[in-house]
This record gives C-alpha cells, structure tokens and sequence, in this order.
C-alpha cells in the first residue's frame, strides 16, 4: 500500500515542479535573462567553471545563484569575481527544485533587469536533481577524473538528460591513472547526441570552449 | 497544503525504515554477524577500502552488499577478492534503505549462516543516506582529499551521524593543494566525538588503523 501513495506523491510533485519551472522560464525570457543550470558532484568544479566562464563574458552583468545543503560559501566566491548573487541552503534537500530557484529569484540581491547570464550552481550531487528542472535554457553537468572513470556508468540519468558534460581535472588524469577514453565512451553510450568539453577549470584550459558551445557573449 | 502531506508522507517512510532496520539488527544478532554501512560519495574510495578490510581478516568470512544505482561493478570486485556479494540497483534512488538491505539478505549468495563480517557499500553520495539507518552496528563515512576541503562544512549531517570518518587519498592532499588541517578542523566541529582516521586505501595506509577502531578481528 505504502508504495502507491509514495507514487502518487511523486507524481503530484513532479508536476508542481513542472509548472513552476515554466513560470521560471517565462520570467527569464520576459527579463532576457539566458539561464543555466550547473550540476555535478561535490568538489567537481562547478564554481571554478562560473568563475571562469565570467571571465569570458566580462562584458554582461552576471548572475549565480548558489545551492548548498548548508553555508555561503559558494556565494561569497561569486560576489567576489562581481557577480550579483545569492544562496539558496536546501537544509537536508539534496537537489535544488523550480520553488527554491522561484524564491531565490525574488531576492533583491538578484536584480533580473540587469542581470544577462544566470548560472544556477545545483547542490553537489548526481543522482537527485534529475528529476527537477529548473527552467533553465541548458543543463551543464561538471564532472572530474579525480570521481574514477566510472562515474557515467554509474549515472546514467543525469548524462543523458543533459546538452554538455564537461570532464574537468583533465590534468590529474595521469597521475591518477584515469583513462579518459573510458569515460567518453562511456558517455557517448548514455548520450550519443550530446557534448563532451574536457576542462582544468583552475587553469581555465578549456572554458572558452563551454561558453562557445553554450554562446555566451564574450 | 502540499507541503504537510510531503512532511506526514516522510514521517511514515522514515518511522517504516527504522522498524525495518530494527528488523535487521535482530537477524544480524541472530547469526552472529557484524554489519557495517560504509557510507560517502562517488570516488570517494568505499569499495578500495572495503578490499582492503578483507585482506586484514582474511581468515573470516566477509560479505559485502553493493549498493548502486545501476550495474555489478562493485560486486564483481567483491567477488574476485573472495567475498560473497549481491547487488543492489536502486534505479533512481539516491541512498539504500533498510528494505533495499533487508531483501538483499534473503539472497542465496549472502549466507548470513557463515559470514562473520558485512559490509555494505550504501550508493554514492553525501546527503540521502543520513535519515535511513539500515540496522548496521556503525556507520563508516568515506571522503577523498580530492573533494576538496569544504566537503565537511558543506555536508555536516552525516558526518556528525556518522562514528568513524576515513579521509582517503591523502598522498593527493599535497599535488591537489588540498589542506587537511583544515578538513581536520570541520570534523571536529560536526563532530566532537567522532574519530577521524586518514588513509591512502590504495596503498592500503592506515587501513589497519580502521580495522582496528571497528575491532575487526585480524
């Protein structure tokens, strides 16, 4: 019995999340703001990547919105490369949802007249927020060698749900002992059609291809 | 309105999960095996480490429960080091449970009449598994240097949940600038009570030491 009401409350959730991720999205392209959502497990690089995307679009008014269970770190970072922006902490929450991003997008620290770009850094995680879309313009999945190469495998939802992967750390491979060739057969396996950037996001070897390949302004 | 029905509905899976678990405490007392949760993110290292266990006491019988979203990787690996092992796919569920645990058990390949020691490798991730205890006697949380140091202050749940934190790869902690004081400094923060125990569980440093805090026979 208890499977069936878990079901339905799935469902009902689903499909809230549905609706209000297309409130998001009309409120973006009302305010011509091009939003993204940047997933991936903790410590793959997702902020560096932000960071280092800005750079490139240092023209436009960027924004970031920072999902953690817990903290304000992230969003520390952000404001500190000149983006506007605010945290969104989950609590126990292992994915952000369209509710918390709605809310978040009501702050005043996150002014959507000005704001070009919007990244929406997803809490660390790669199993949880598949189900949940954002109302974002694309999805960004942020892996590193440094996870074993196993990592696509292992989920395979969120790399086929989503138009880029981008593989960071490349430079650690070697020294890891991490064949890249497994992973992007791998990936080109779950995801035939979509993109693979291989990034070292600290030395920003590889950005300038994301933000082509997303066309961003730079 | 929804959100009560979410909150009632989390209660009863939860208040379901420990009457299971209790159920799994009492078959685990019953055979005279020791069961272990063996908690932490993809790549943090859980199943290296496991491996590593088994070669301590290799004069026991030890079985290992392998919990993934999708394929046999693990549990192949269990096996060829000489445990006895099933799997557990959870498609999209991001943590195993105390059900997913308990109909595992029932598995011919798992014969609780002759292991001495379980472990059980829940899904990789940092955040779903706190709320479901699977009826082990300790849970053993796995983090790699490579997470980078926030990884503590980010998920502090589970860590202060958790009797035993492994802090593996730390050969990497110095090519990756990753700073373990720092790392250090969090744990005791979360959790005052806990013991942290670092180790390379590749090179199979410091693996003795947790053998010997979970009083594994050797």
């Amino acid at each position: 019995m208890h499977k069936i009401t878990e079901v339905d409350m799935e469902k009902n959730i689903l499909e809230e999340n549905e609706r209000i991720a297309q409130e998001n999205r009309d409120l973006f392209k009302s305010k011509g703001v091009r939003a993204f959502n940047i997933l991936g497990a903790i410590g793959s690089g997702k902020t560096t990547l932000i960071e280092g995307l800005k750079e490139i679009i240092s023209e436009k008014e960027v924004g970031a919105i920072a999902g953690d269970l817990t903290g304000k770190d992230d969003s520390r970072r952000f404001k500190k490369r000149g983006m506007s922006s605010v945290s969104i902490n989950t609590g126990k929450d292992c994915h952000l949802d369209a509710h918390y991003v709605n809310h978040a997008l009501e702050e005043e620290d996150l002014d959507l007249d000005t704001i070009d770009i919007l990244f929406i850094e997803n809490v660390g995680n790669l199993i949880c927020p598949v189900d949940f879309p954002l109302g974002t313009e694309k999805d960004v999945v942020v892996i590193s060698v440094t996870e074993g190469d196993d990592m696509i495998r292992k989920h395979p939802l969120i790399f086929s749900r989503s138009e880029l992967t981008v593989l960071n750390k490349v430079d650690l491979a070697e020294p890891m002992d991490v064949d890249l060739e497994i992973i992007e057969e791998d990936y080109r396996e779950v995801n035939p059609h979509g993109t693979l950037i291989k990034t070292n996001a600290k030395d920003r070897e590889g950005i300038k291809e994301v933000a082509e390949f997303l066309e961003l302004p730079s």
